[in-house]
């Protein structure tokens, strides 16, 4: 769905969480193939108890693809990526692990264009033991309604 | 192929260009359906029509993901990675575009481990016209040799 | 996202309509692969050039699969899918055309449980031209708030 | 393969078993990909252990695309899809159970056209337990041998 | 559909041909995530258009894998594979070439295991200008009626 | 990467092994529906269990196209597949099964063209046990480097 949120129109602290989904084996080879990365930590499961995390891992490409897209619910015309900082993947998720999205509004500054601001999202993803497996900030620009 | 790779090793400016590969509608179609992300920025040709960038947009996701994936031929074991940062999307990607990665290493840093080291390499993905559609850094914990 | 919205909530009449999504050679494989149906319709290019359609035609399960799909926006934690009526595929679906989905309201009856009545959805596609390519009935039995 | 099996050949009560296939958490997730559907009926393990069906459930649509596709085996050159009707599901099809479908002729009737005929196949889906898990009708218009 | 064949009841020179199936660019994408083989041949249409073939062509794991699955309809529970001989790429496949297959039998000779024959079947893939793309023989062991 | 070794340069007895692949349930459901072979010997878990193997197991055009793909890491410019001999399938693979290939040069022969010599691979691919459950030999045709 299509809306309009201005960049006065966004508060900071201002939160939401998406629903849950959780990680598949089908996951990991789809993204496998989609990405070319076979390496052994997400694709061999002999090799994988040889080493400390002792399963397969998912790709961290995987996880913050799928976290983005679980946060792309509403499409907000005045908005724009303009790109991502500080992304971590702060623990491993394994095959059966079920992640959620929260996205809280962390930052607003003026941007060089005046009809515009720049909102920075925290993305944190957690687990189902509410561990933080990824986090990173989404750096949006947004129009202001004022100079709409 | 598994290597080992020390944080002396590595040297500054050193870089590497990948084989190229053709973003196809495929693998557009798959990647909203891993991500979930349906915008019609991607699915939807109509309304492309309609828009500044009038042809359907590769996700941001998409091409993070397959350039992350270009890169992945040698896995150094003695190197992890640390995390991404200043991801950007510069140019829109288009089916039919055909991309390749260029990664050089930009820094090297002492770490608070004493046994590692950081480095950050700068992943930058070309279209066939040369033109920059992506960048990041990739930042990289590496053991030392010395302490190894 | 969650909501509740009970049988007296709803209105004949109502109606909305999705985003659109554009077909693709890529969906109709990825179907053929699911359903496991590669009749000569689908997947032969050269069989369909003698036919009255000249082109492969999507799959009506596809149709349907991406129909409901787009439908799928919010979850109604107190109604549930009962069934389809009179499905119908009135028009072929061509590989690029881009197709929409309209959901009315069009009746609403008791059922025989009290605290439950029955709501039927027309569920409608059209493609670019706008011309209707797929309709069913969607009827779901939804909680009557005042016995809830 | 093609066949010509006209209205007069079809045989009131004639039925047929499909062989069997497993569900798989695979053609969930691929299904989910297809329609965009990313319900947590079918996604989020940890919230369905909180539902009465505790379990990851098949989506609808894909029960109706396999069970379709699982009958596509002749290509009866004589015979047109006109719709679906009564669709139903009538238990929850979980990962790892594996169903068959049984096709039986229910009904002929005259069409307008005089050169066809009506003809109404009960579609009926079994899981491994003998349990019926969805039932439709899928009408056929199907050429007269008497008017070709 | 199980049915019962046995070695008597195979014929030399008896042959079948296929439905036709169009190669397309979502089955070679889909088969270098499948096989992990992104070379650039089948993946990067720049360097392509420098090459002699000048598009990018099929696998032949891809040709082999969709030809064996086209023959694959009848299965008969008094055979199984033994091999394949003499696989050979003739000419390449490109997007948007439709495939038939033509098996044909070969050959029938003893097995050490008196109740057993071997029948060789010859397997050739042939494009939409009736080229032949690929051949191979496969070697069935086939019980013997006598025997059984 | 690309690379030029000629006739002259490769040795017999050479050998190389690959990383390891577990052989996953999507596997075996993507290519099924790549091939379209959907036998209950892939498919179906309650055929299988009647069965004397009890599981389902691996298409062997799946563990050909995946042991071909494992191997495909360097591209030899000088080098192209001339077809493949005795591919046999010597145990069945199952699901969770993780598979190794050992490429060994058995042969170099010559060519009727004489800037070219035959060299034939030998493809062994190993499950988690040590056994060998296919093998195959891969004919290639390489330039002789005193003819370039």
């Amino acid at each position: 769905m299509f809306i309009k949120k201005y960049f006065e129109e966004i508060k900071l602290e201002e939160n939401r969480i998406t629903l849950g989904r959780t990680i598949t084996e089908t996951d990991i080879v789809i993204h496998a193939g989609q990405s070319g990365d076979f390496f052994p930590h997400h694709m061999d499961e002999e090799w994988c108890k040889t080493q400390p995390f002792k399963k397969r891992i998912a790709h961290g490409t995987l996880i913050f693809t799928i976290a983005v897209g679980m946060t792309a619910q509403l499409i907000n015309e005045v908005a724009m990526t303009y790109g991502y900082e500080r992304l971590r993947f702060t623990k491993p998720v394994f095959i059966g692990d079920t992640i959620k999205v929260k996205v809280s509004i962390k930052e607003k500054k003026d941007h060089k264009k005046p009809n515009y601001g720049l909102v920075t999202e925290l993305v944190e993803v957690f687990n189902q033991h509410e561990e933080l497996v990824m986090l990173c900030e989404h750096i949006l620009m947004v129009e202001r309604k004022s100079q709409a």
